[in-house]
């Protein structure tokens, strides 16, 4: 493609693209297609011959779009909202451009000091210590997976170089119920084992019990299993609960355990001074995963994984074959010495601009006000009698539940995303179905909070 | 960011990449910067308070540019090089701007459909079995790791439940000496152990030699260990030599061994039928890994891993949490449900939007012009009395070396890459520090080459 032809097609996208920022309401958020729909439109043999652009991206509108889940419609409250601002699709479009790979420093000195550089600013508005070493991963579950591999060489390195097999060590990671999946998930891939990862019961708040945590701990130590890492999370996935972080980082202590926090969602709203009660003694943990593409307003994706260990890491990770081998002193980060990937594009860039664009101060007030809604919302809830709060709310995500059955909670939400206004997820708390409903789109505002409150309860009417 | 300012930003944007794309040989390949450079030309703080757009674009044109490793530039023949053309960037920018993720049909059926509909074709493209199931990954290391993991659950499926600690198997992997640092990267993440992975020798071709895999696999059954896995590779980082895969899976399928085949760069050059002799056997591989982010002419990053066998990736990856849970039939793949990272961006726009611009055949074209270049590099070198070649040439990397010691060869390397004009790197084979130039990048010409070859014959003067 010449230059000047991007240039006209590069335009023609910007402009399509700012009008779908305009109107993010214009598409329901669920798509109404069926599964298959997609591949059925498409031929099933590519094309031997190019076709013009004009035809590709009247396609994309045509095809492409409606049977998108629209994660930018102000309506999308189910899991954690994401949002994809300005600033951002500026930085992709730079980064994709550039194409440069941070896999070493000499391959894109930029990539790896804007990294750096990006990553220490939030590690310093978050007010974690500021001699912790950032990273940028894809997501948290390869985040998680990368301290559970760091947890696990400075518990025993000689899995390192014989494998689990040539451990004397039965390594036992430790984690709530309530934590996210990609705990276990992460423990099955590096070959911890499934059985190895104890699910520690949480309180009545769904906060993990350090009591049941050393509870277990002194029944795997009688047992002479080996404690090699606890996951704490600051906002869990159902509930948003912050476990008791101070507690279980003494344990951790004790025991010589890792403390790995995932404060996937709820770590961005640390750059508001108010909120950083729920940080409380992660300057204690041994690493955190924070994901600014989930509620720092940062497009997929852009995970950021802190550690003050980073010599564990390296040492963990570190491989360097003769035709990745450079010289360029103590100063460049090789990248590639401190996780799975080699490759890295350039994620720090949207981040910068994202950061510079807005200032901290405009994205806490973003999160506060997502906050100040759901805490709003929380309140409506619980002043209605036909419905009930199923857990508490300290940050943008309110479960809550019809007081009726649980197929009755199921067809309620079937009915809300139907609308195509609003979309929520569920869960289940306590053995019951509840509602999820997450605040954390840039574009969603205090009326489409109430908007989806007002659907919920028109829905709410099973008398027929 | 409101829209309008968004489509004026973004017109600026497009116009400078415009720009930049006219001229790739405006900046020098490698940046003139000292690690610390642009760590220390920012501000150790984020902002407080946002600022114009017009200065974070100056700054990103001042400091990040002039700071990057042009990947773009046709010069750049080190390792592997890429490519970001129109049209992926023109899938970047609306992938960025829909900011979908497909970790479920869900919540992006077209995210989910279109990457089995172009992975479909490019498949077919490369003569792979139509059956076949494949999936994006990040890179080829992640995507080599989700083999080793397969394999890993194809021989002991206990390692899932109980870990390598809990097996009674000493699983080991098999791979040649001139693999990829992925491949014993992948092992020790995983918990195999780095001395549990066998480097093979090799021939005087740098192939796999399968007399040497058979031996030592004779040798670790005789000492009770367990073949897992066997990695052959179809295009060496190194040399791009291309082991013996119709006797190494003959040998895979007698030990009951997961085959595992990483053409992450010489994949993409299957799309040309005179190419695809190197693909013999390939259709008996349990899994194999194709970077169109290497040679395909995508931008970072898009590693396609295909598997014959997605429901062990499935047994070993699958893991539903109830808020995950949906019910959309079985049509409606959850992608989650076969790798390690949860969210995924939808990097198939990309592929989907070059793969119909270009057509397979002139895709396949360039990768024809690519090898015949350095085909005609390699007899110019073979020519001339003060090179030696040190490799075969299958494909469109050459590695070469004057006829001289080791500092010679490290300092003609140091003098042309400070050329700015191009950039080679360099490798170790049979003990001698050796040249890699490798044509990838869609700007490079013949002209380019001819001038790589006239600066390393310039820059080959001792004499002083």
């Amino acid at each position: 493609m010449l230059p000047e032809e991007f240039r006209r097609f590069g335009h023609e996208v910007v402009d399509w693209i700012a009008g779908y920022l305009q109107h993010p309401e214009r598409y329901p958020v669920l798509p109404k297609v069926s599964p298959g729909d997609v591949i059925d439109a498409l031929p099933p043999q590519g094309p031997e011959n190019g076709e013009p652009m004009e035809q590709i991206l009247a396609d994309f509108q045509k095809l492409i779009v409606p049977a998108m889940t629209h994660w930018n419609h102000p309506g999308f409250m189910a899991y954690f909202a994401n949002t994809s601002p300005g600033p951002g699709i500026l930085g992709e479009m730079l980064a994709a451009a550039l194409n440069g790979n941070g896999m070493l420093w000499k391959t894109s000195p930029a990539v790896t000091e804007l990294e750096q550089v990006t990553l220490g600013w939030l590690r310093d508005w978050m007010g974690l210590p500021s001699d912790w070493f950032g990273m940028i991963h894809d997501t948290a579950s390869t985040s998680t997976m990368h301290a559970l591999i760091a947890a696990r060489e400075a518990a025993d390195p000689d899995v390192h170089s014989y494998g689990g097999w040539g451990t004397s060590k039965n390594l036992i990671v430790y984690t709530s119920e309530q934590s996210h999946s990609s705990v276990e998930k992460g423990a099955i891939a590096i070959g911890i084992g499934q059985e190895n990862v104890r699910r520690i019961p949480v309180d009545a708040e769904f906060r993990m019990r350090p009591d049941a945590l050393e509870q277990m701990l002194r029944r795997d130590c009688d047992e002479s299993r080996h404690p090699m890492c606890v996951v704490a999370t600051v906002g869990t996935t159902s509930t948003t609960s912050v476990d008791p972080v101070p507690a279980i980082a003494d344990i951790a202590k004790r025991y010589g355990m890792w403390l790995h926090v995932d404060a996937a969602y709820a770590g961005s709203a640390m750059i508001c001074p108010e909120f950083r009660w729920a940080f409380e003694g992660c300057d204690r943990a041994d690493s955190l995963v924070v994901n600014p593409h989930k509620w720092l307003f940062t497009p997929m994706d852009l995970s950021v994984f802190y550690t003050r260990r980073p010599d564990v890491l390296r040492r963990a990770f570190s491989l360097v074959p003769e035709y990745l081998r450079t010289d360029d002193g103590s100063r460049a980060a090789n990248m590639m010495d401190f996780g799975v990937p080699l490759g890295r594009r350039f994620r720090a860039l949207k981040l910068w601009f994202i950061f510079r664009y807005y200032g901290r101060e405009a994205l806490a007030d973003m999160i506060r006000k997502h906050v100040a809604w759901a805490q709003e919302l929380a309140a409506m809830i619980d002043a209605d009698p036909d419905f009930e709060r199923s857990a508490p709310t300290p940050f943008s995500a309110v479960c809550f539940r019809y007081r009726g059955s649980d197929e009755q909670n199921a067809l309620l939400l079937e009915r809300v995303n139907a609308s195509g206004e609003v979309f929520l997820s569920h869960t289940v708390l306590c053995g019951k179905t509840v509602l999820h409903l997450a605040i954390g789109n840039m574009a969603t505002t205090r009326a489409h909070v109430m908007r989806a409150w007002e659907l919920i309860r028109q829905h709410a009417d099973f008398s027929s």
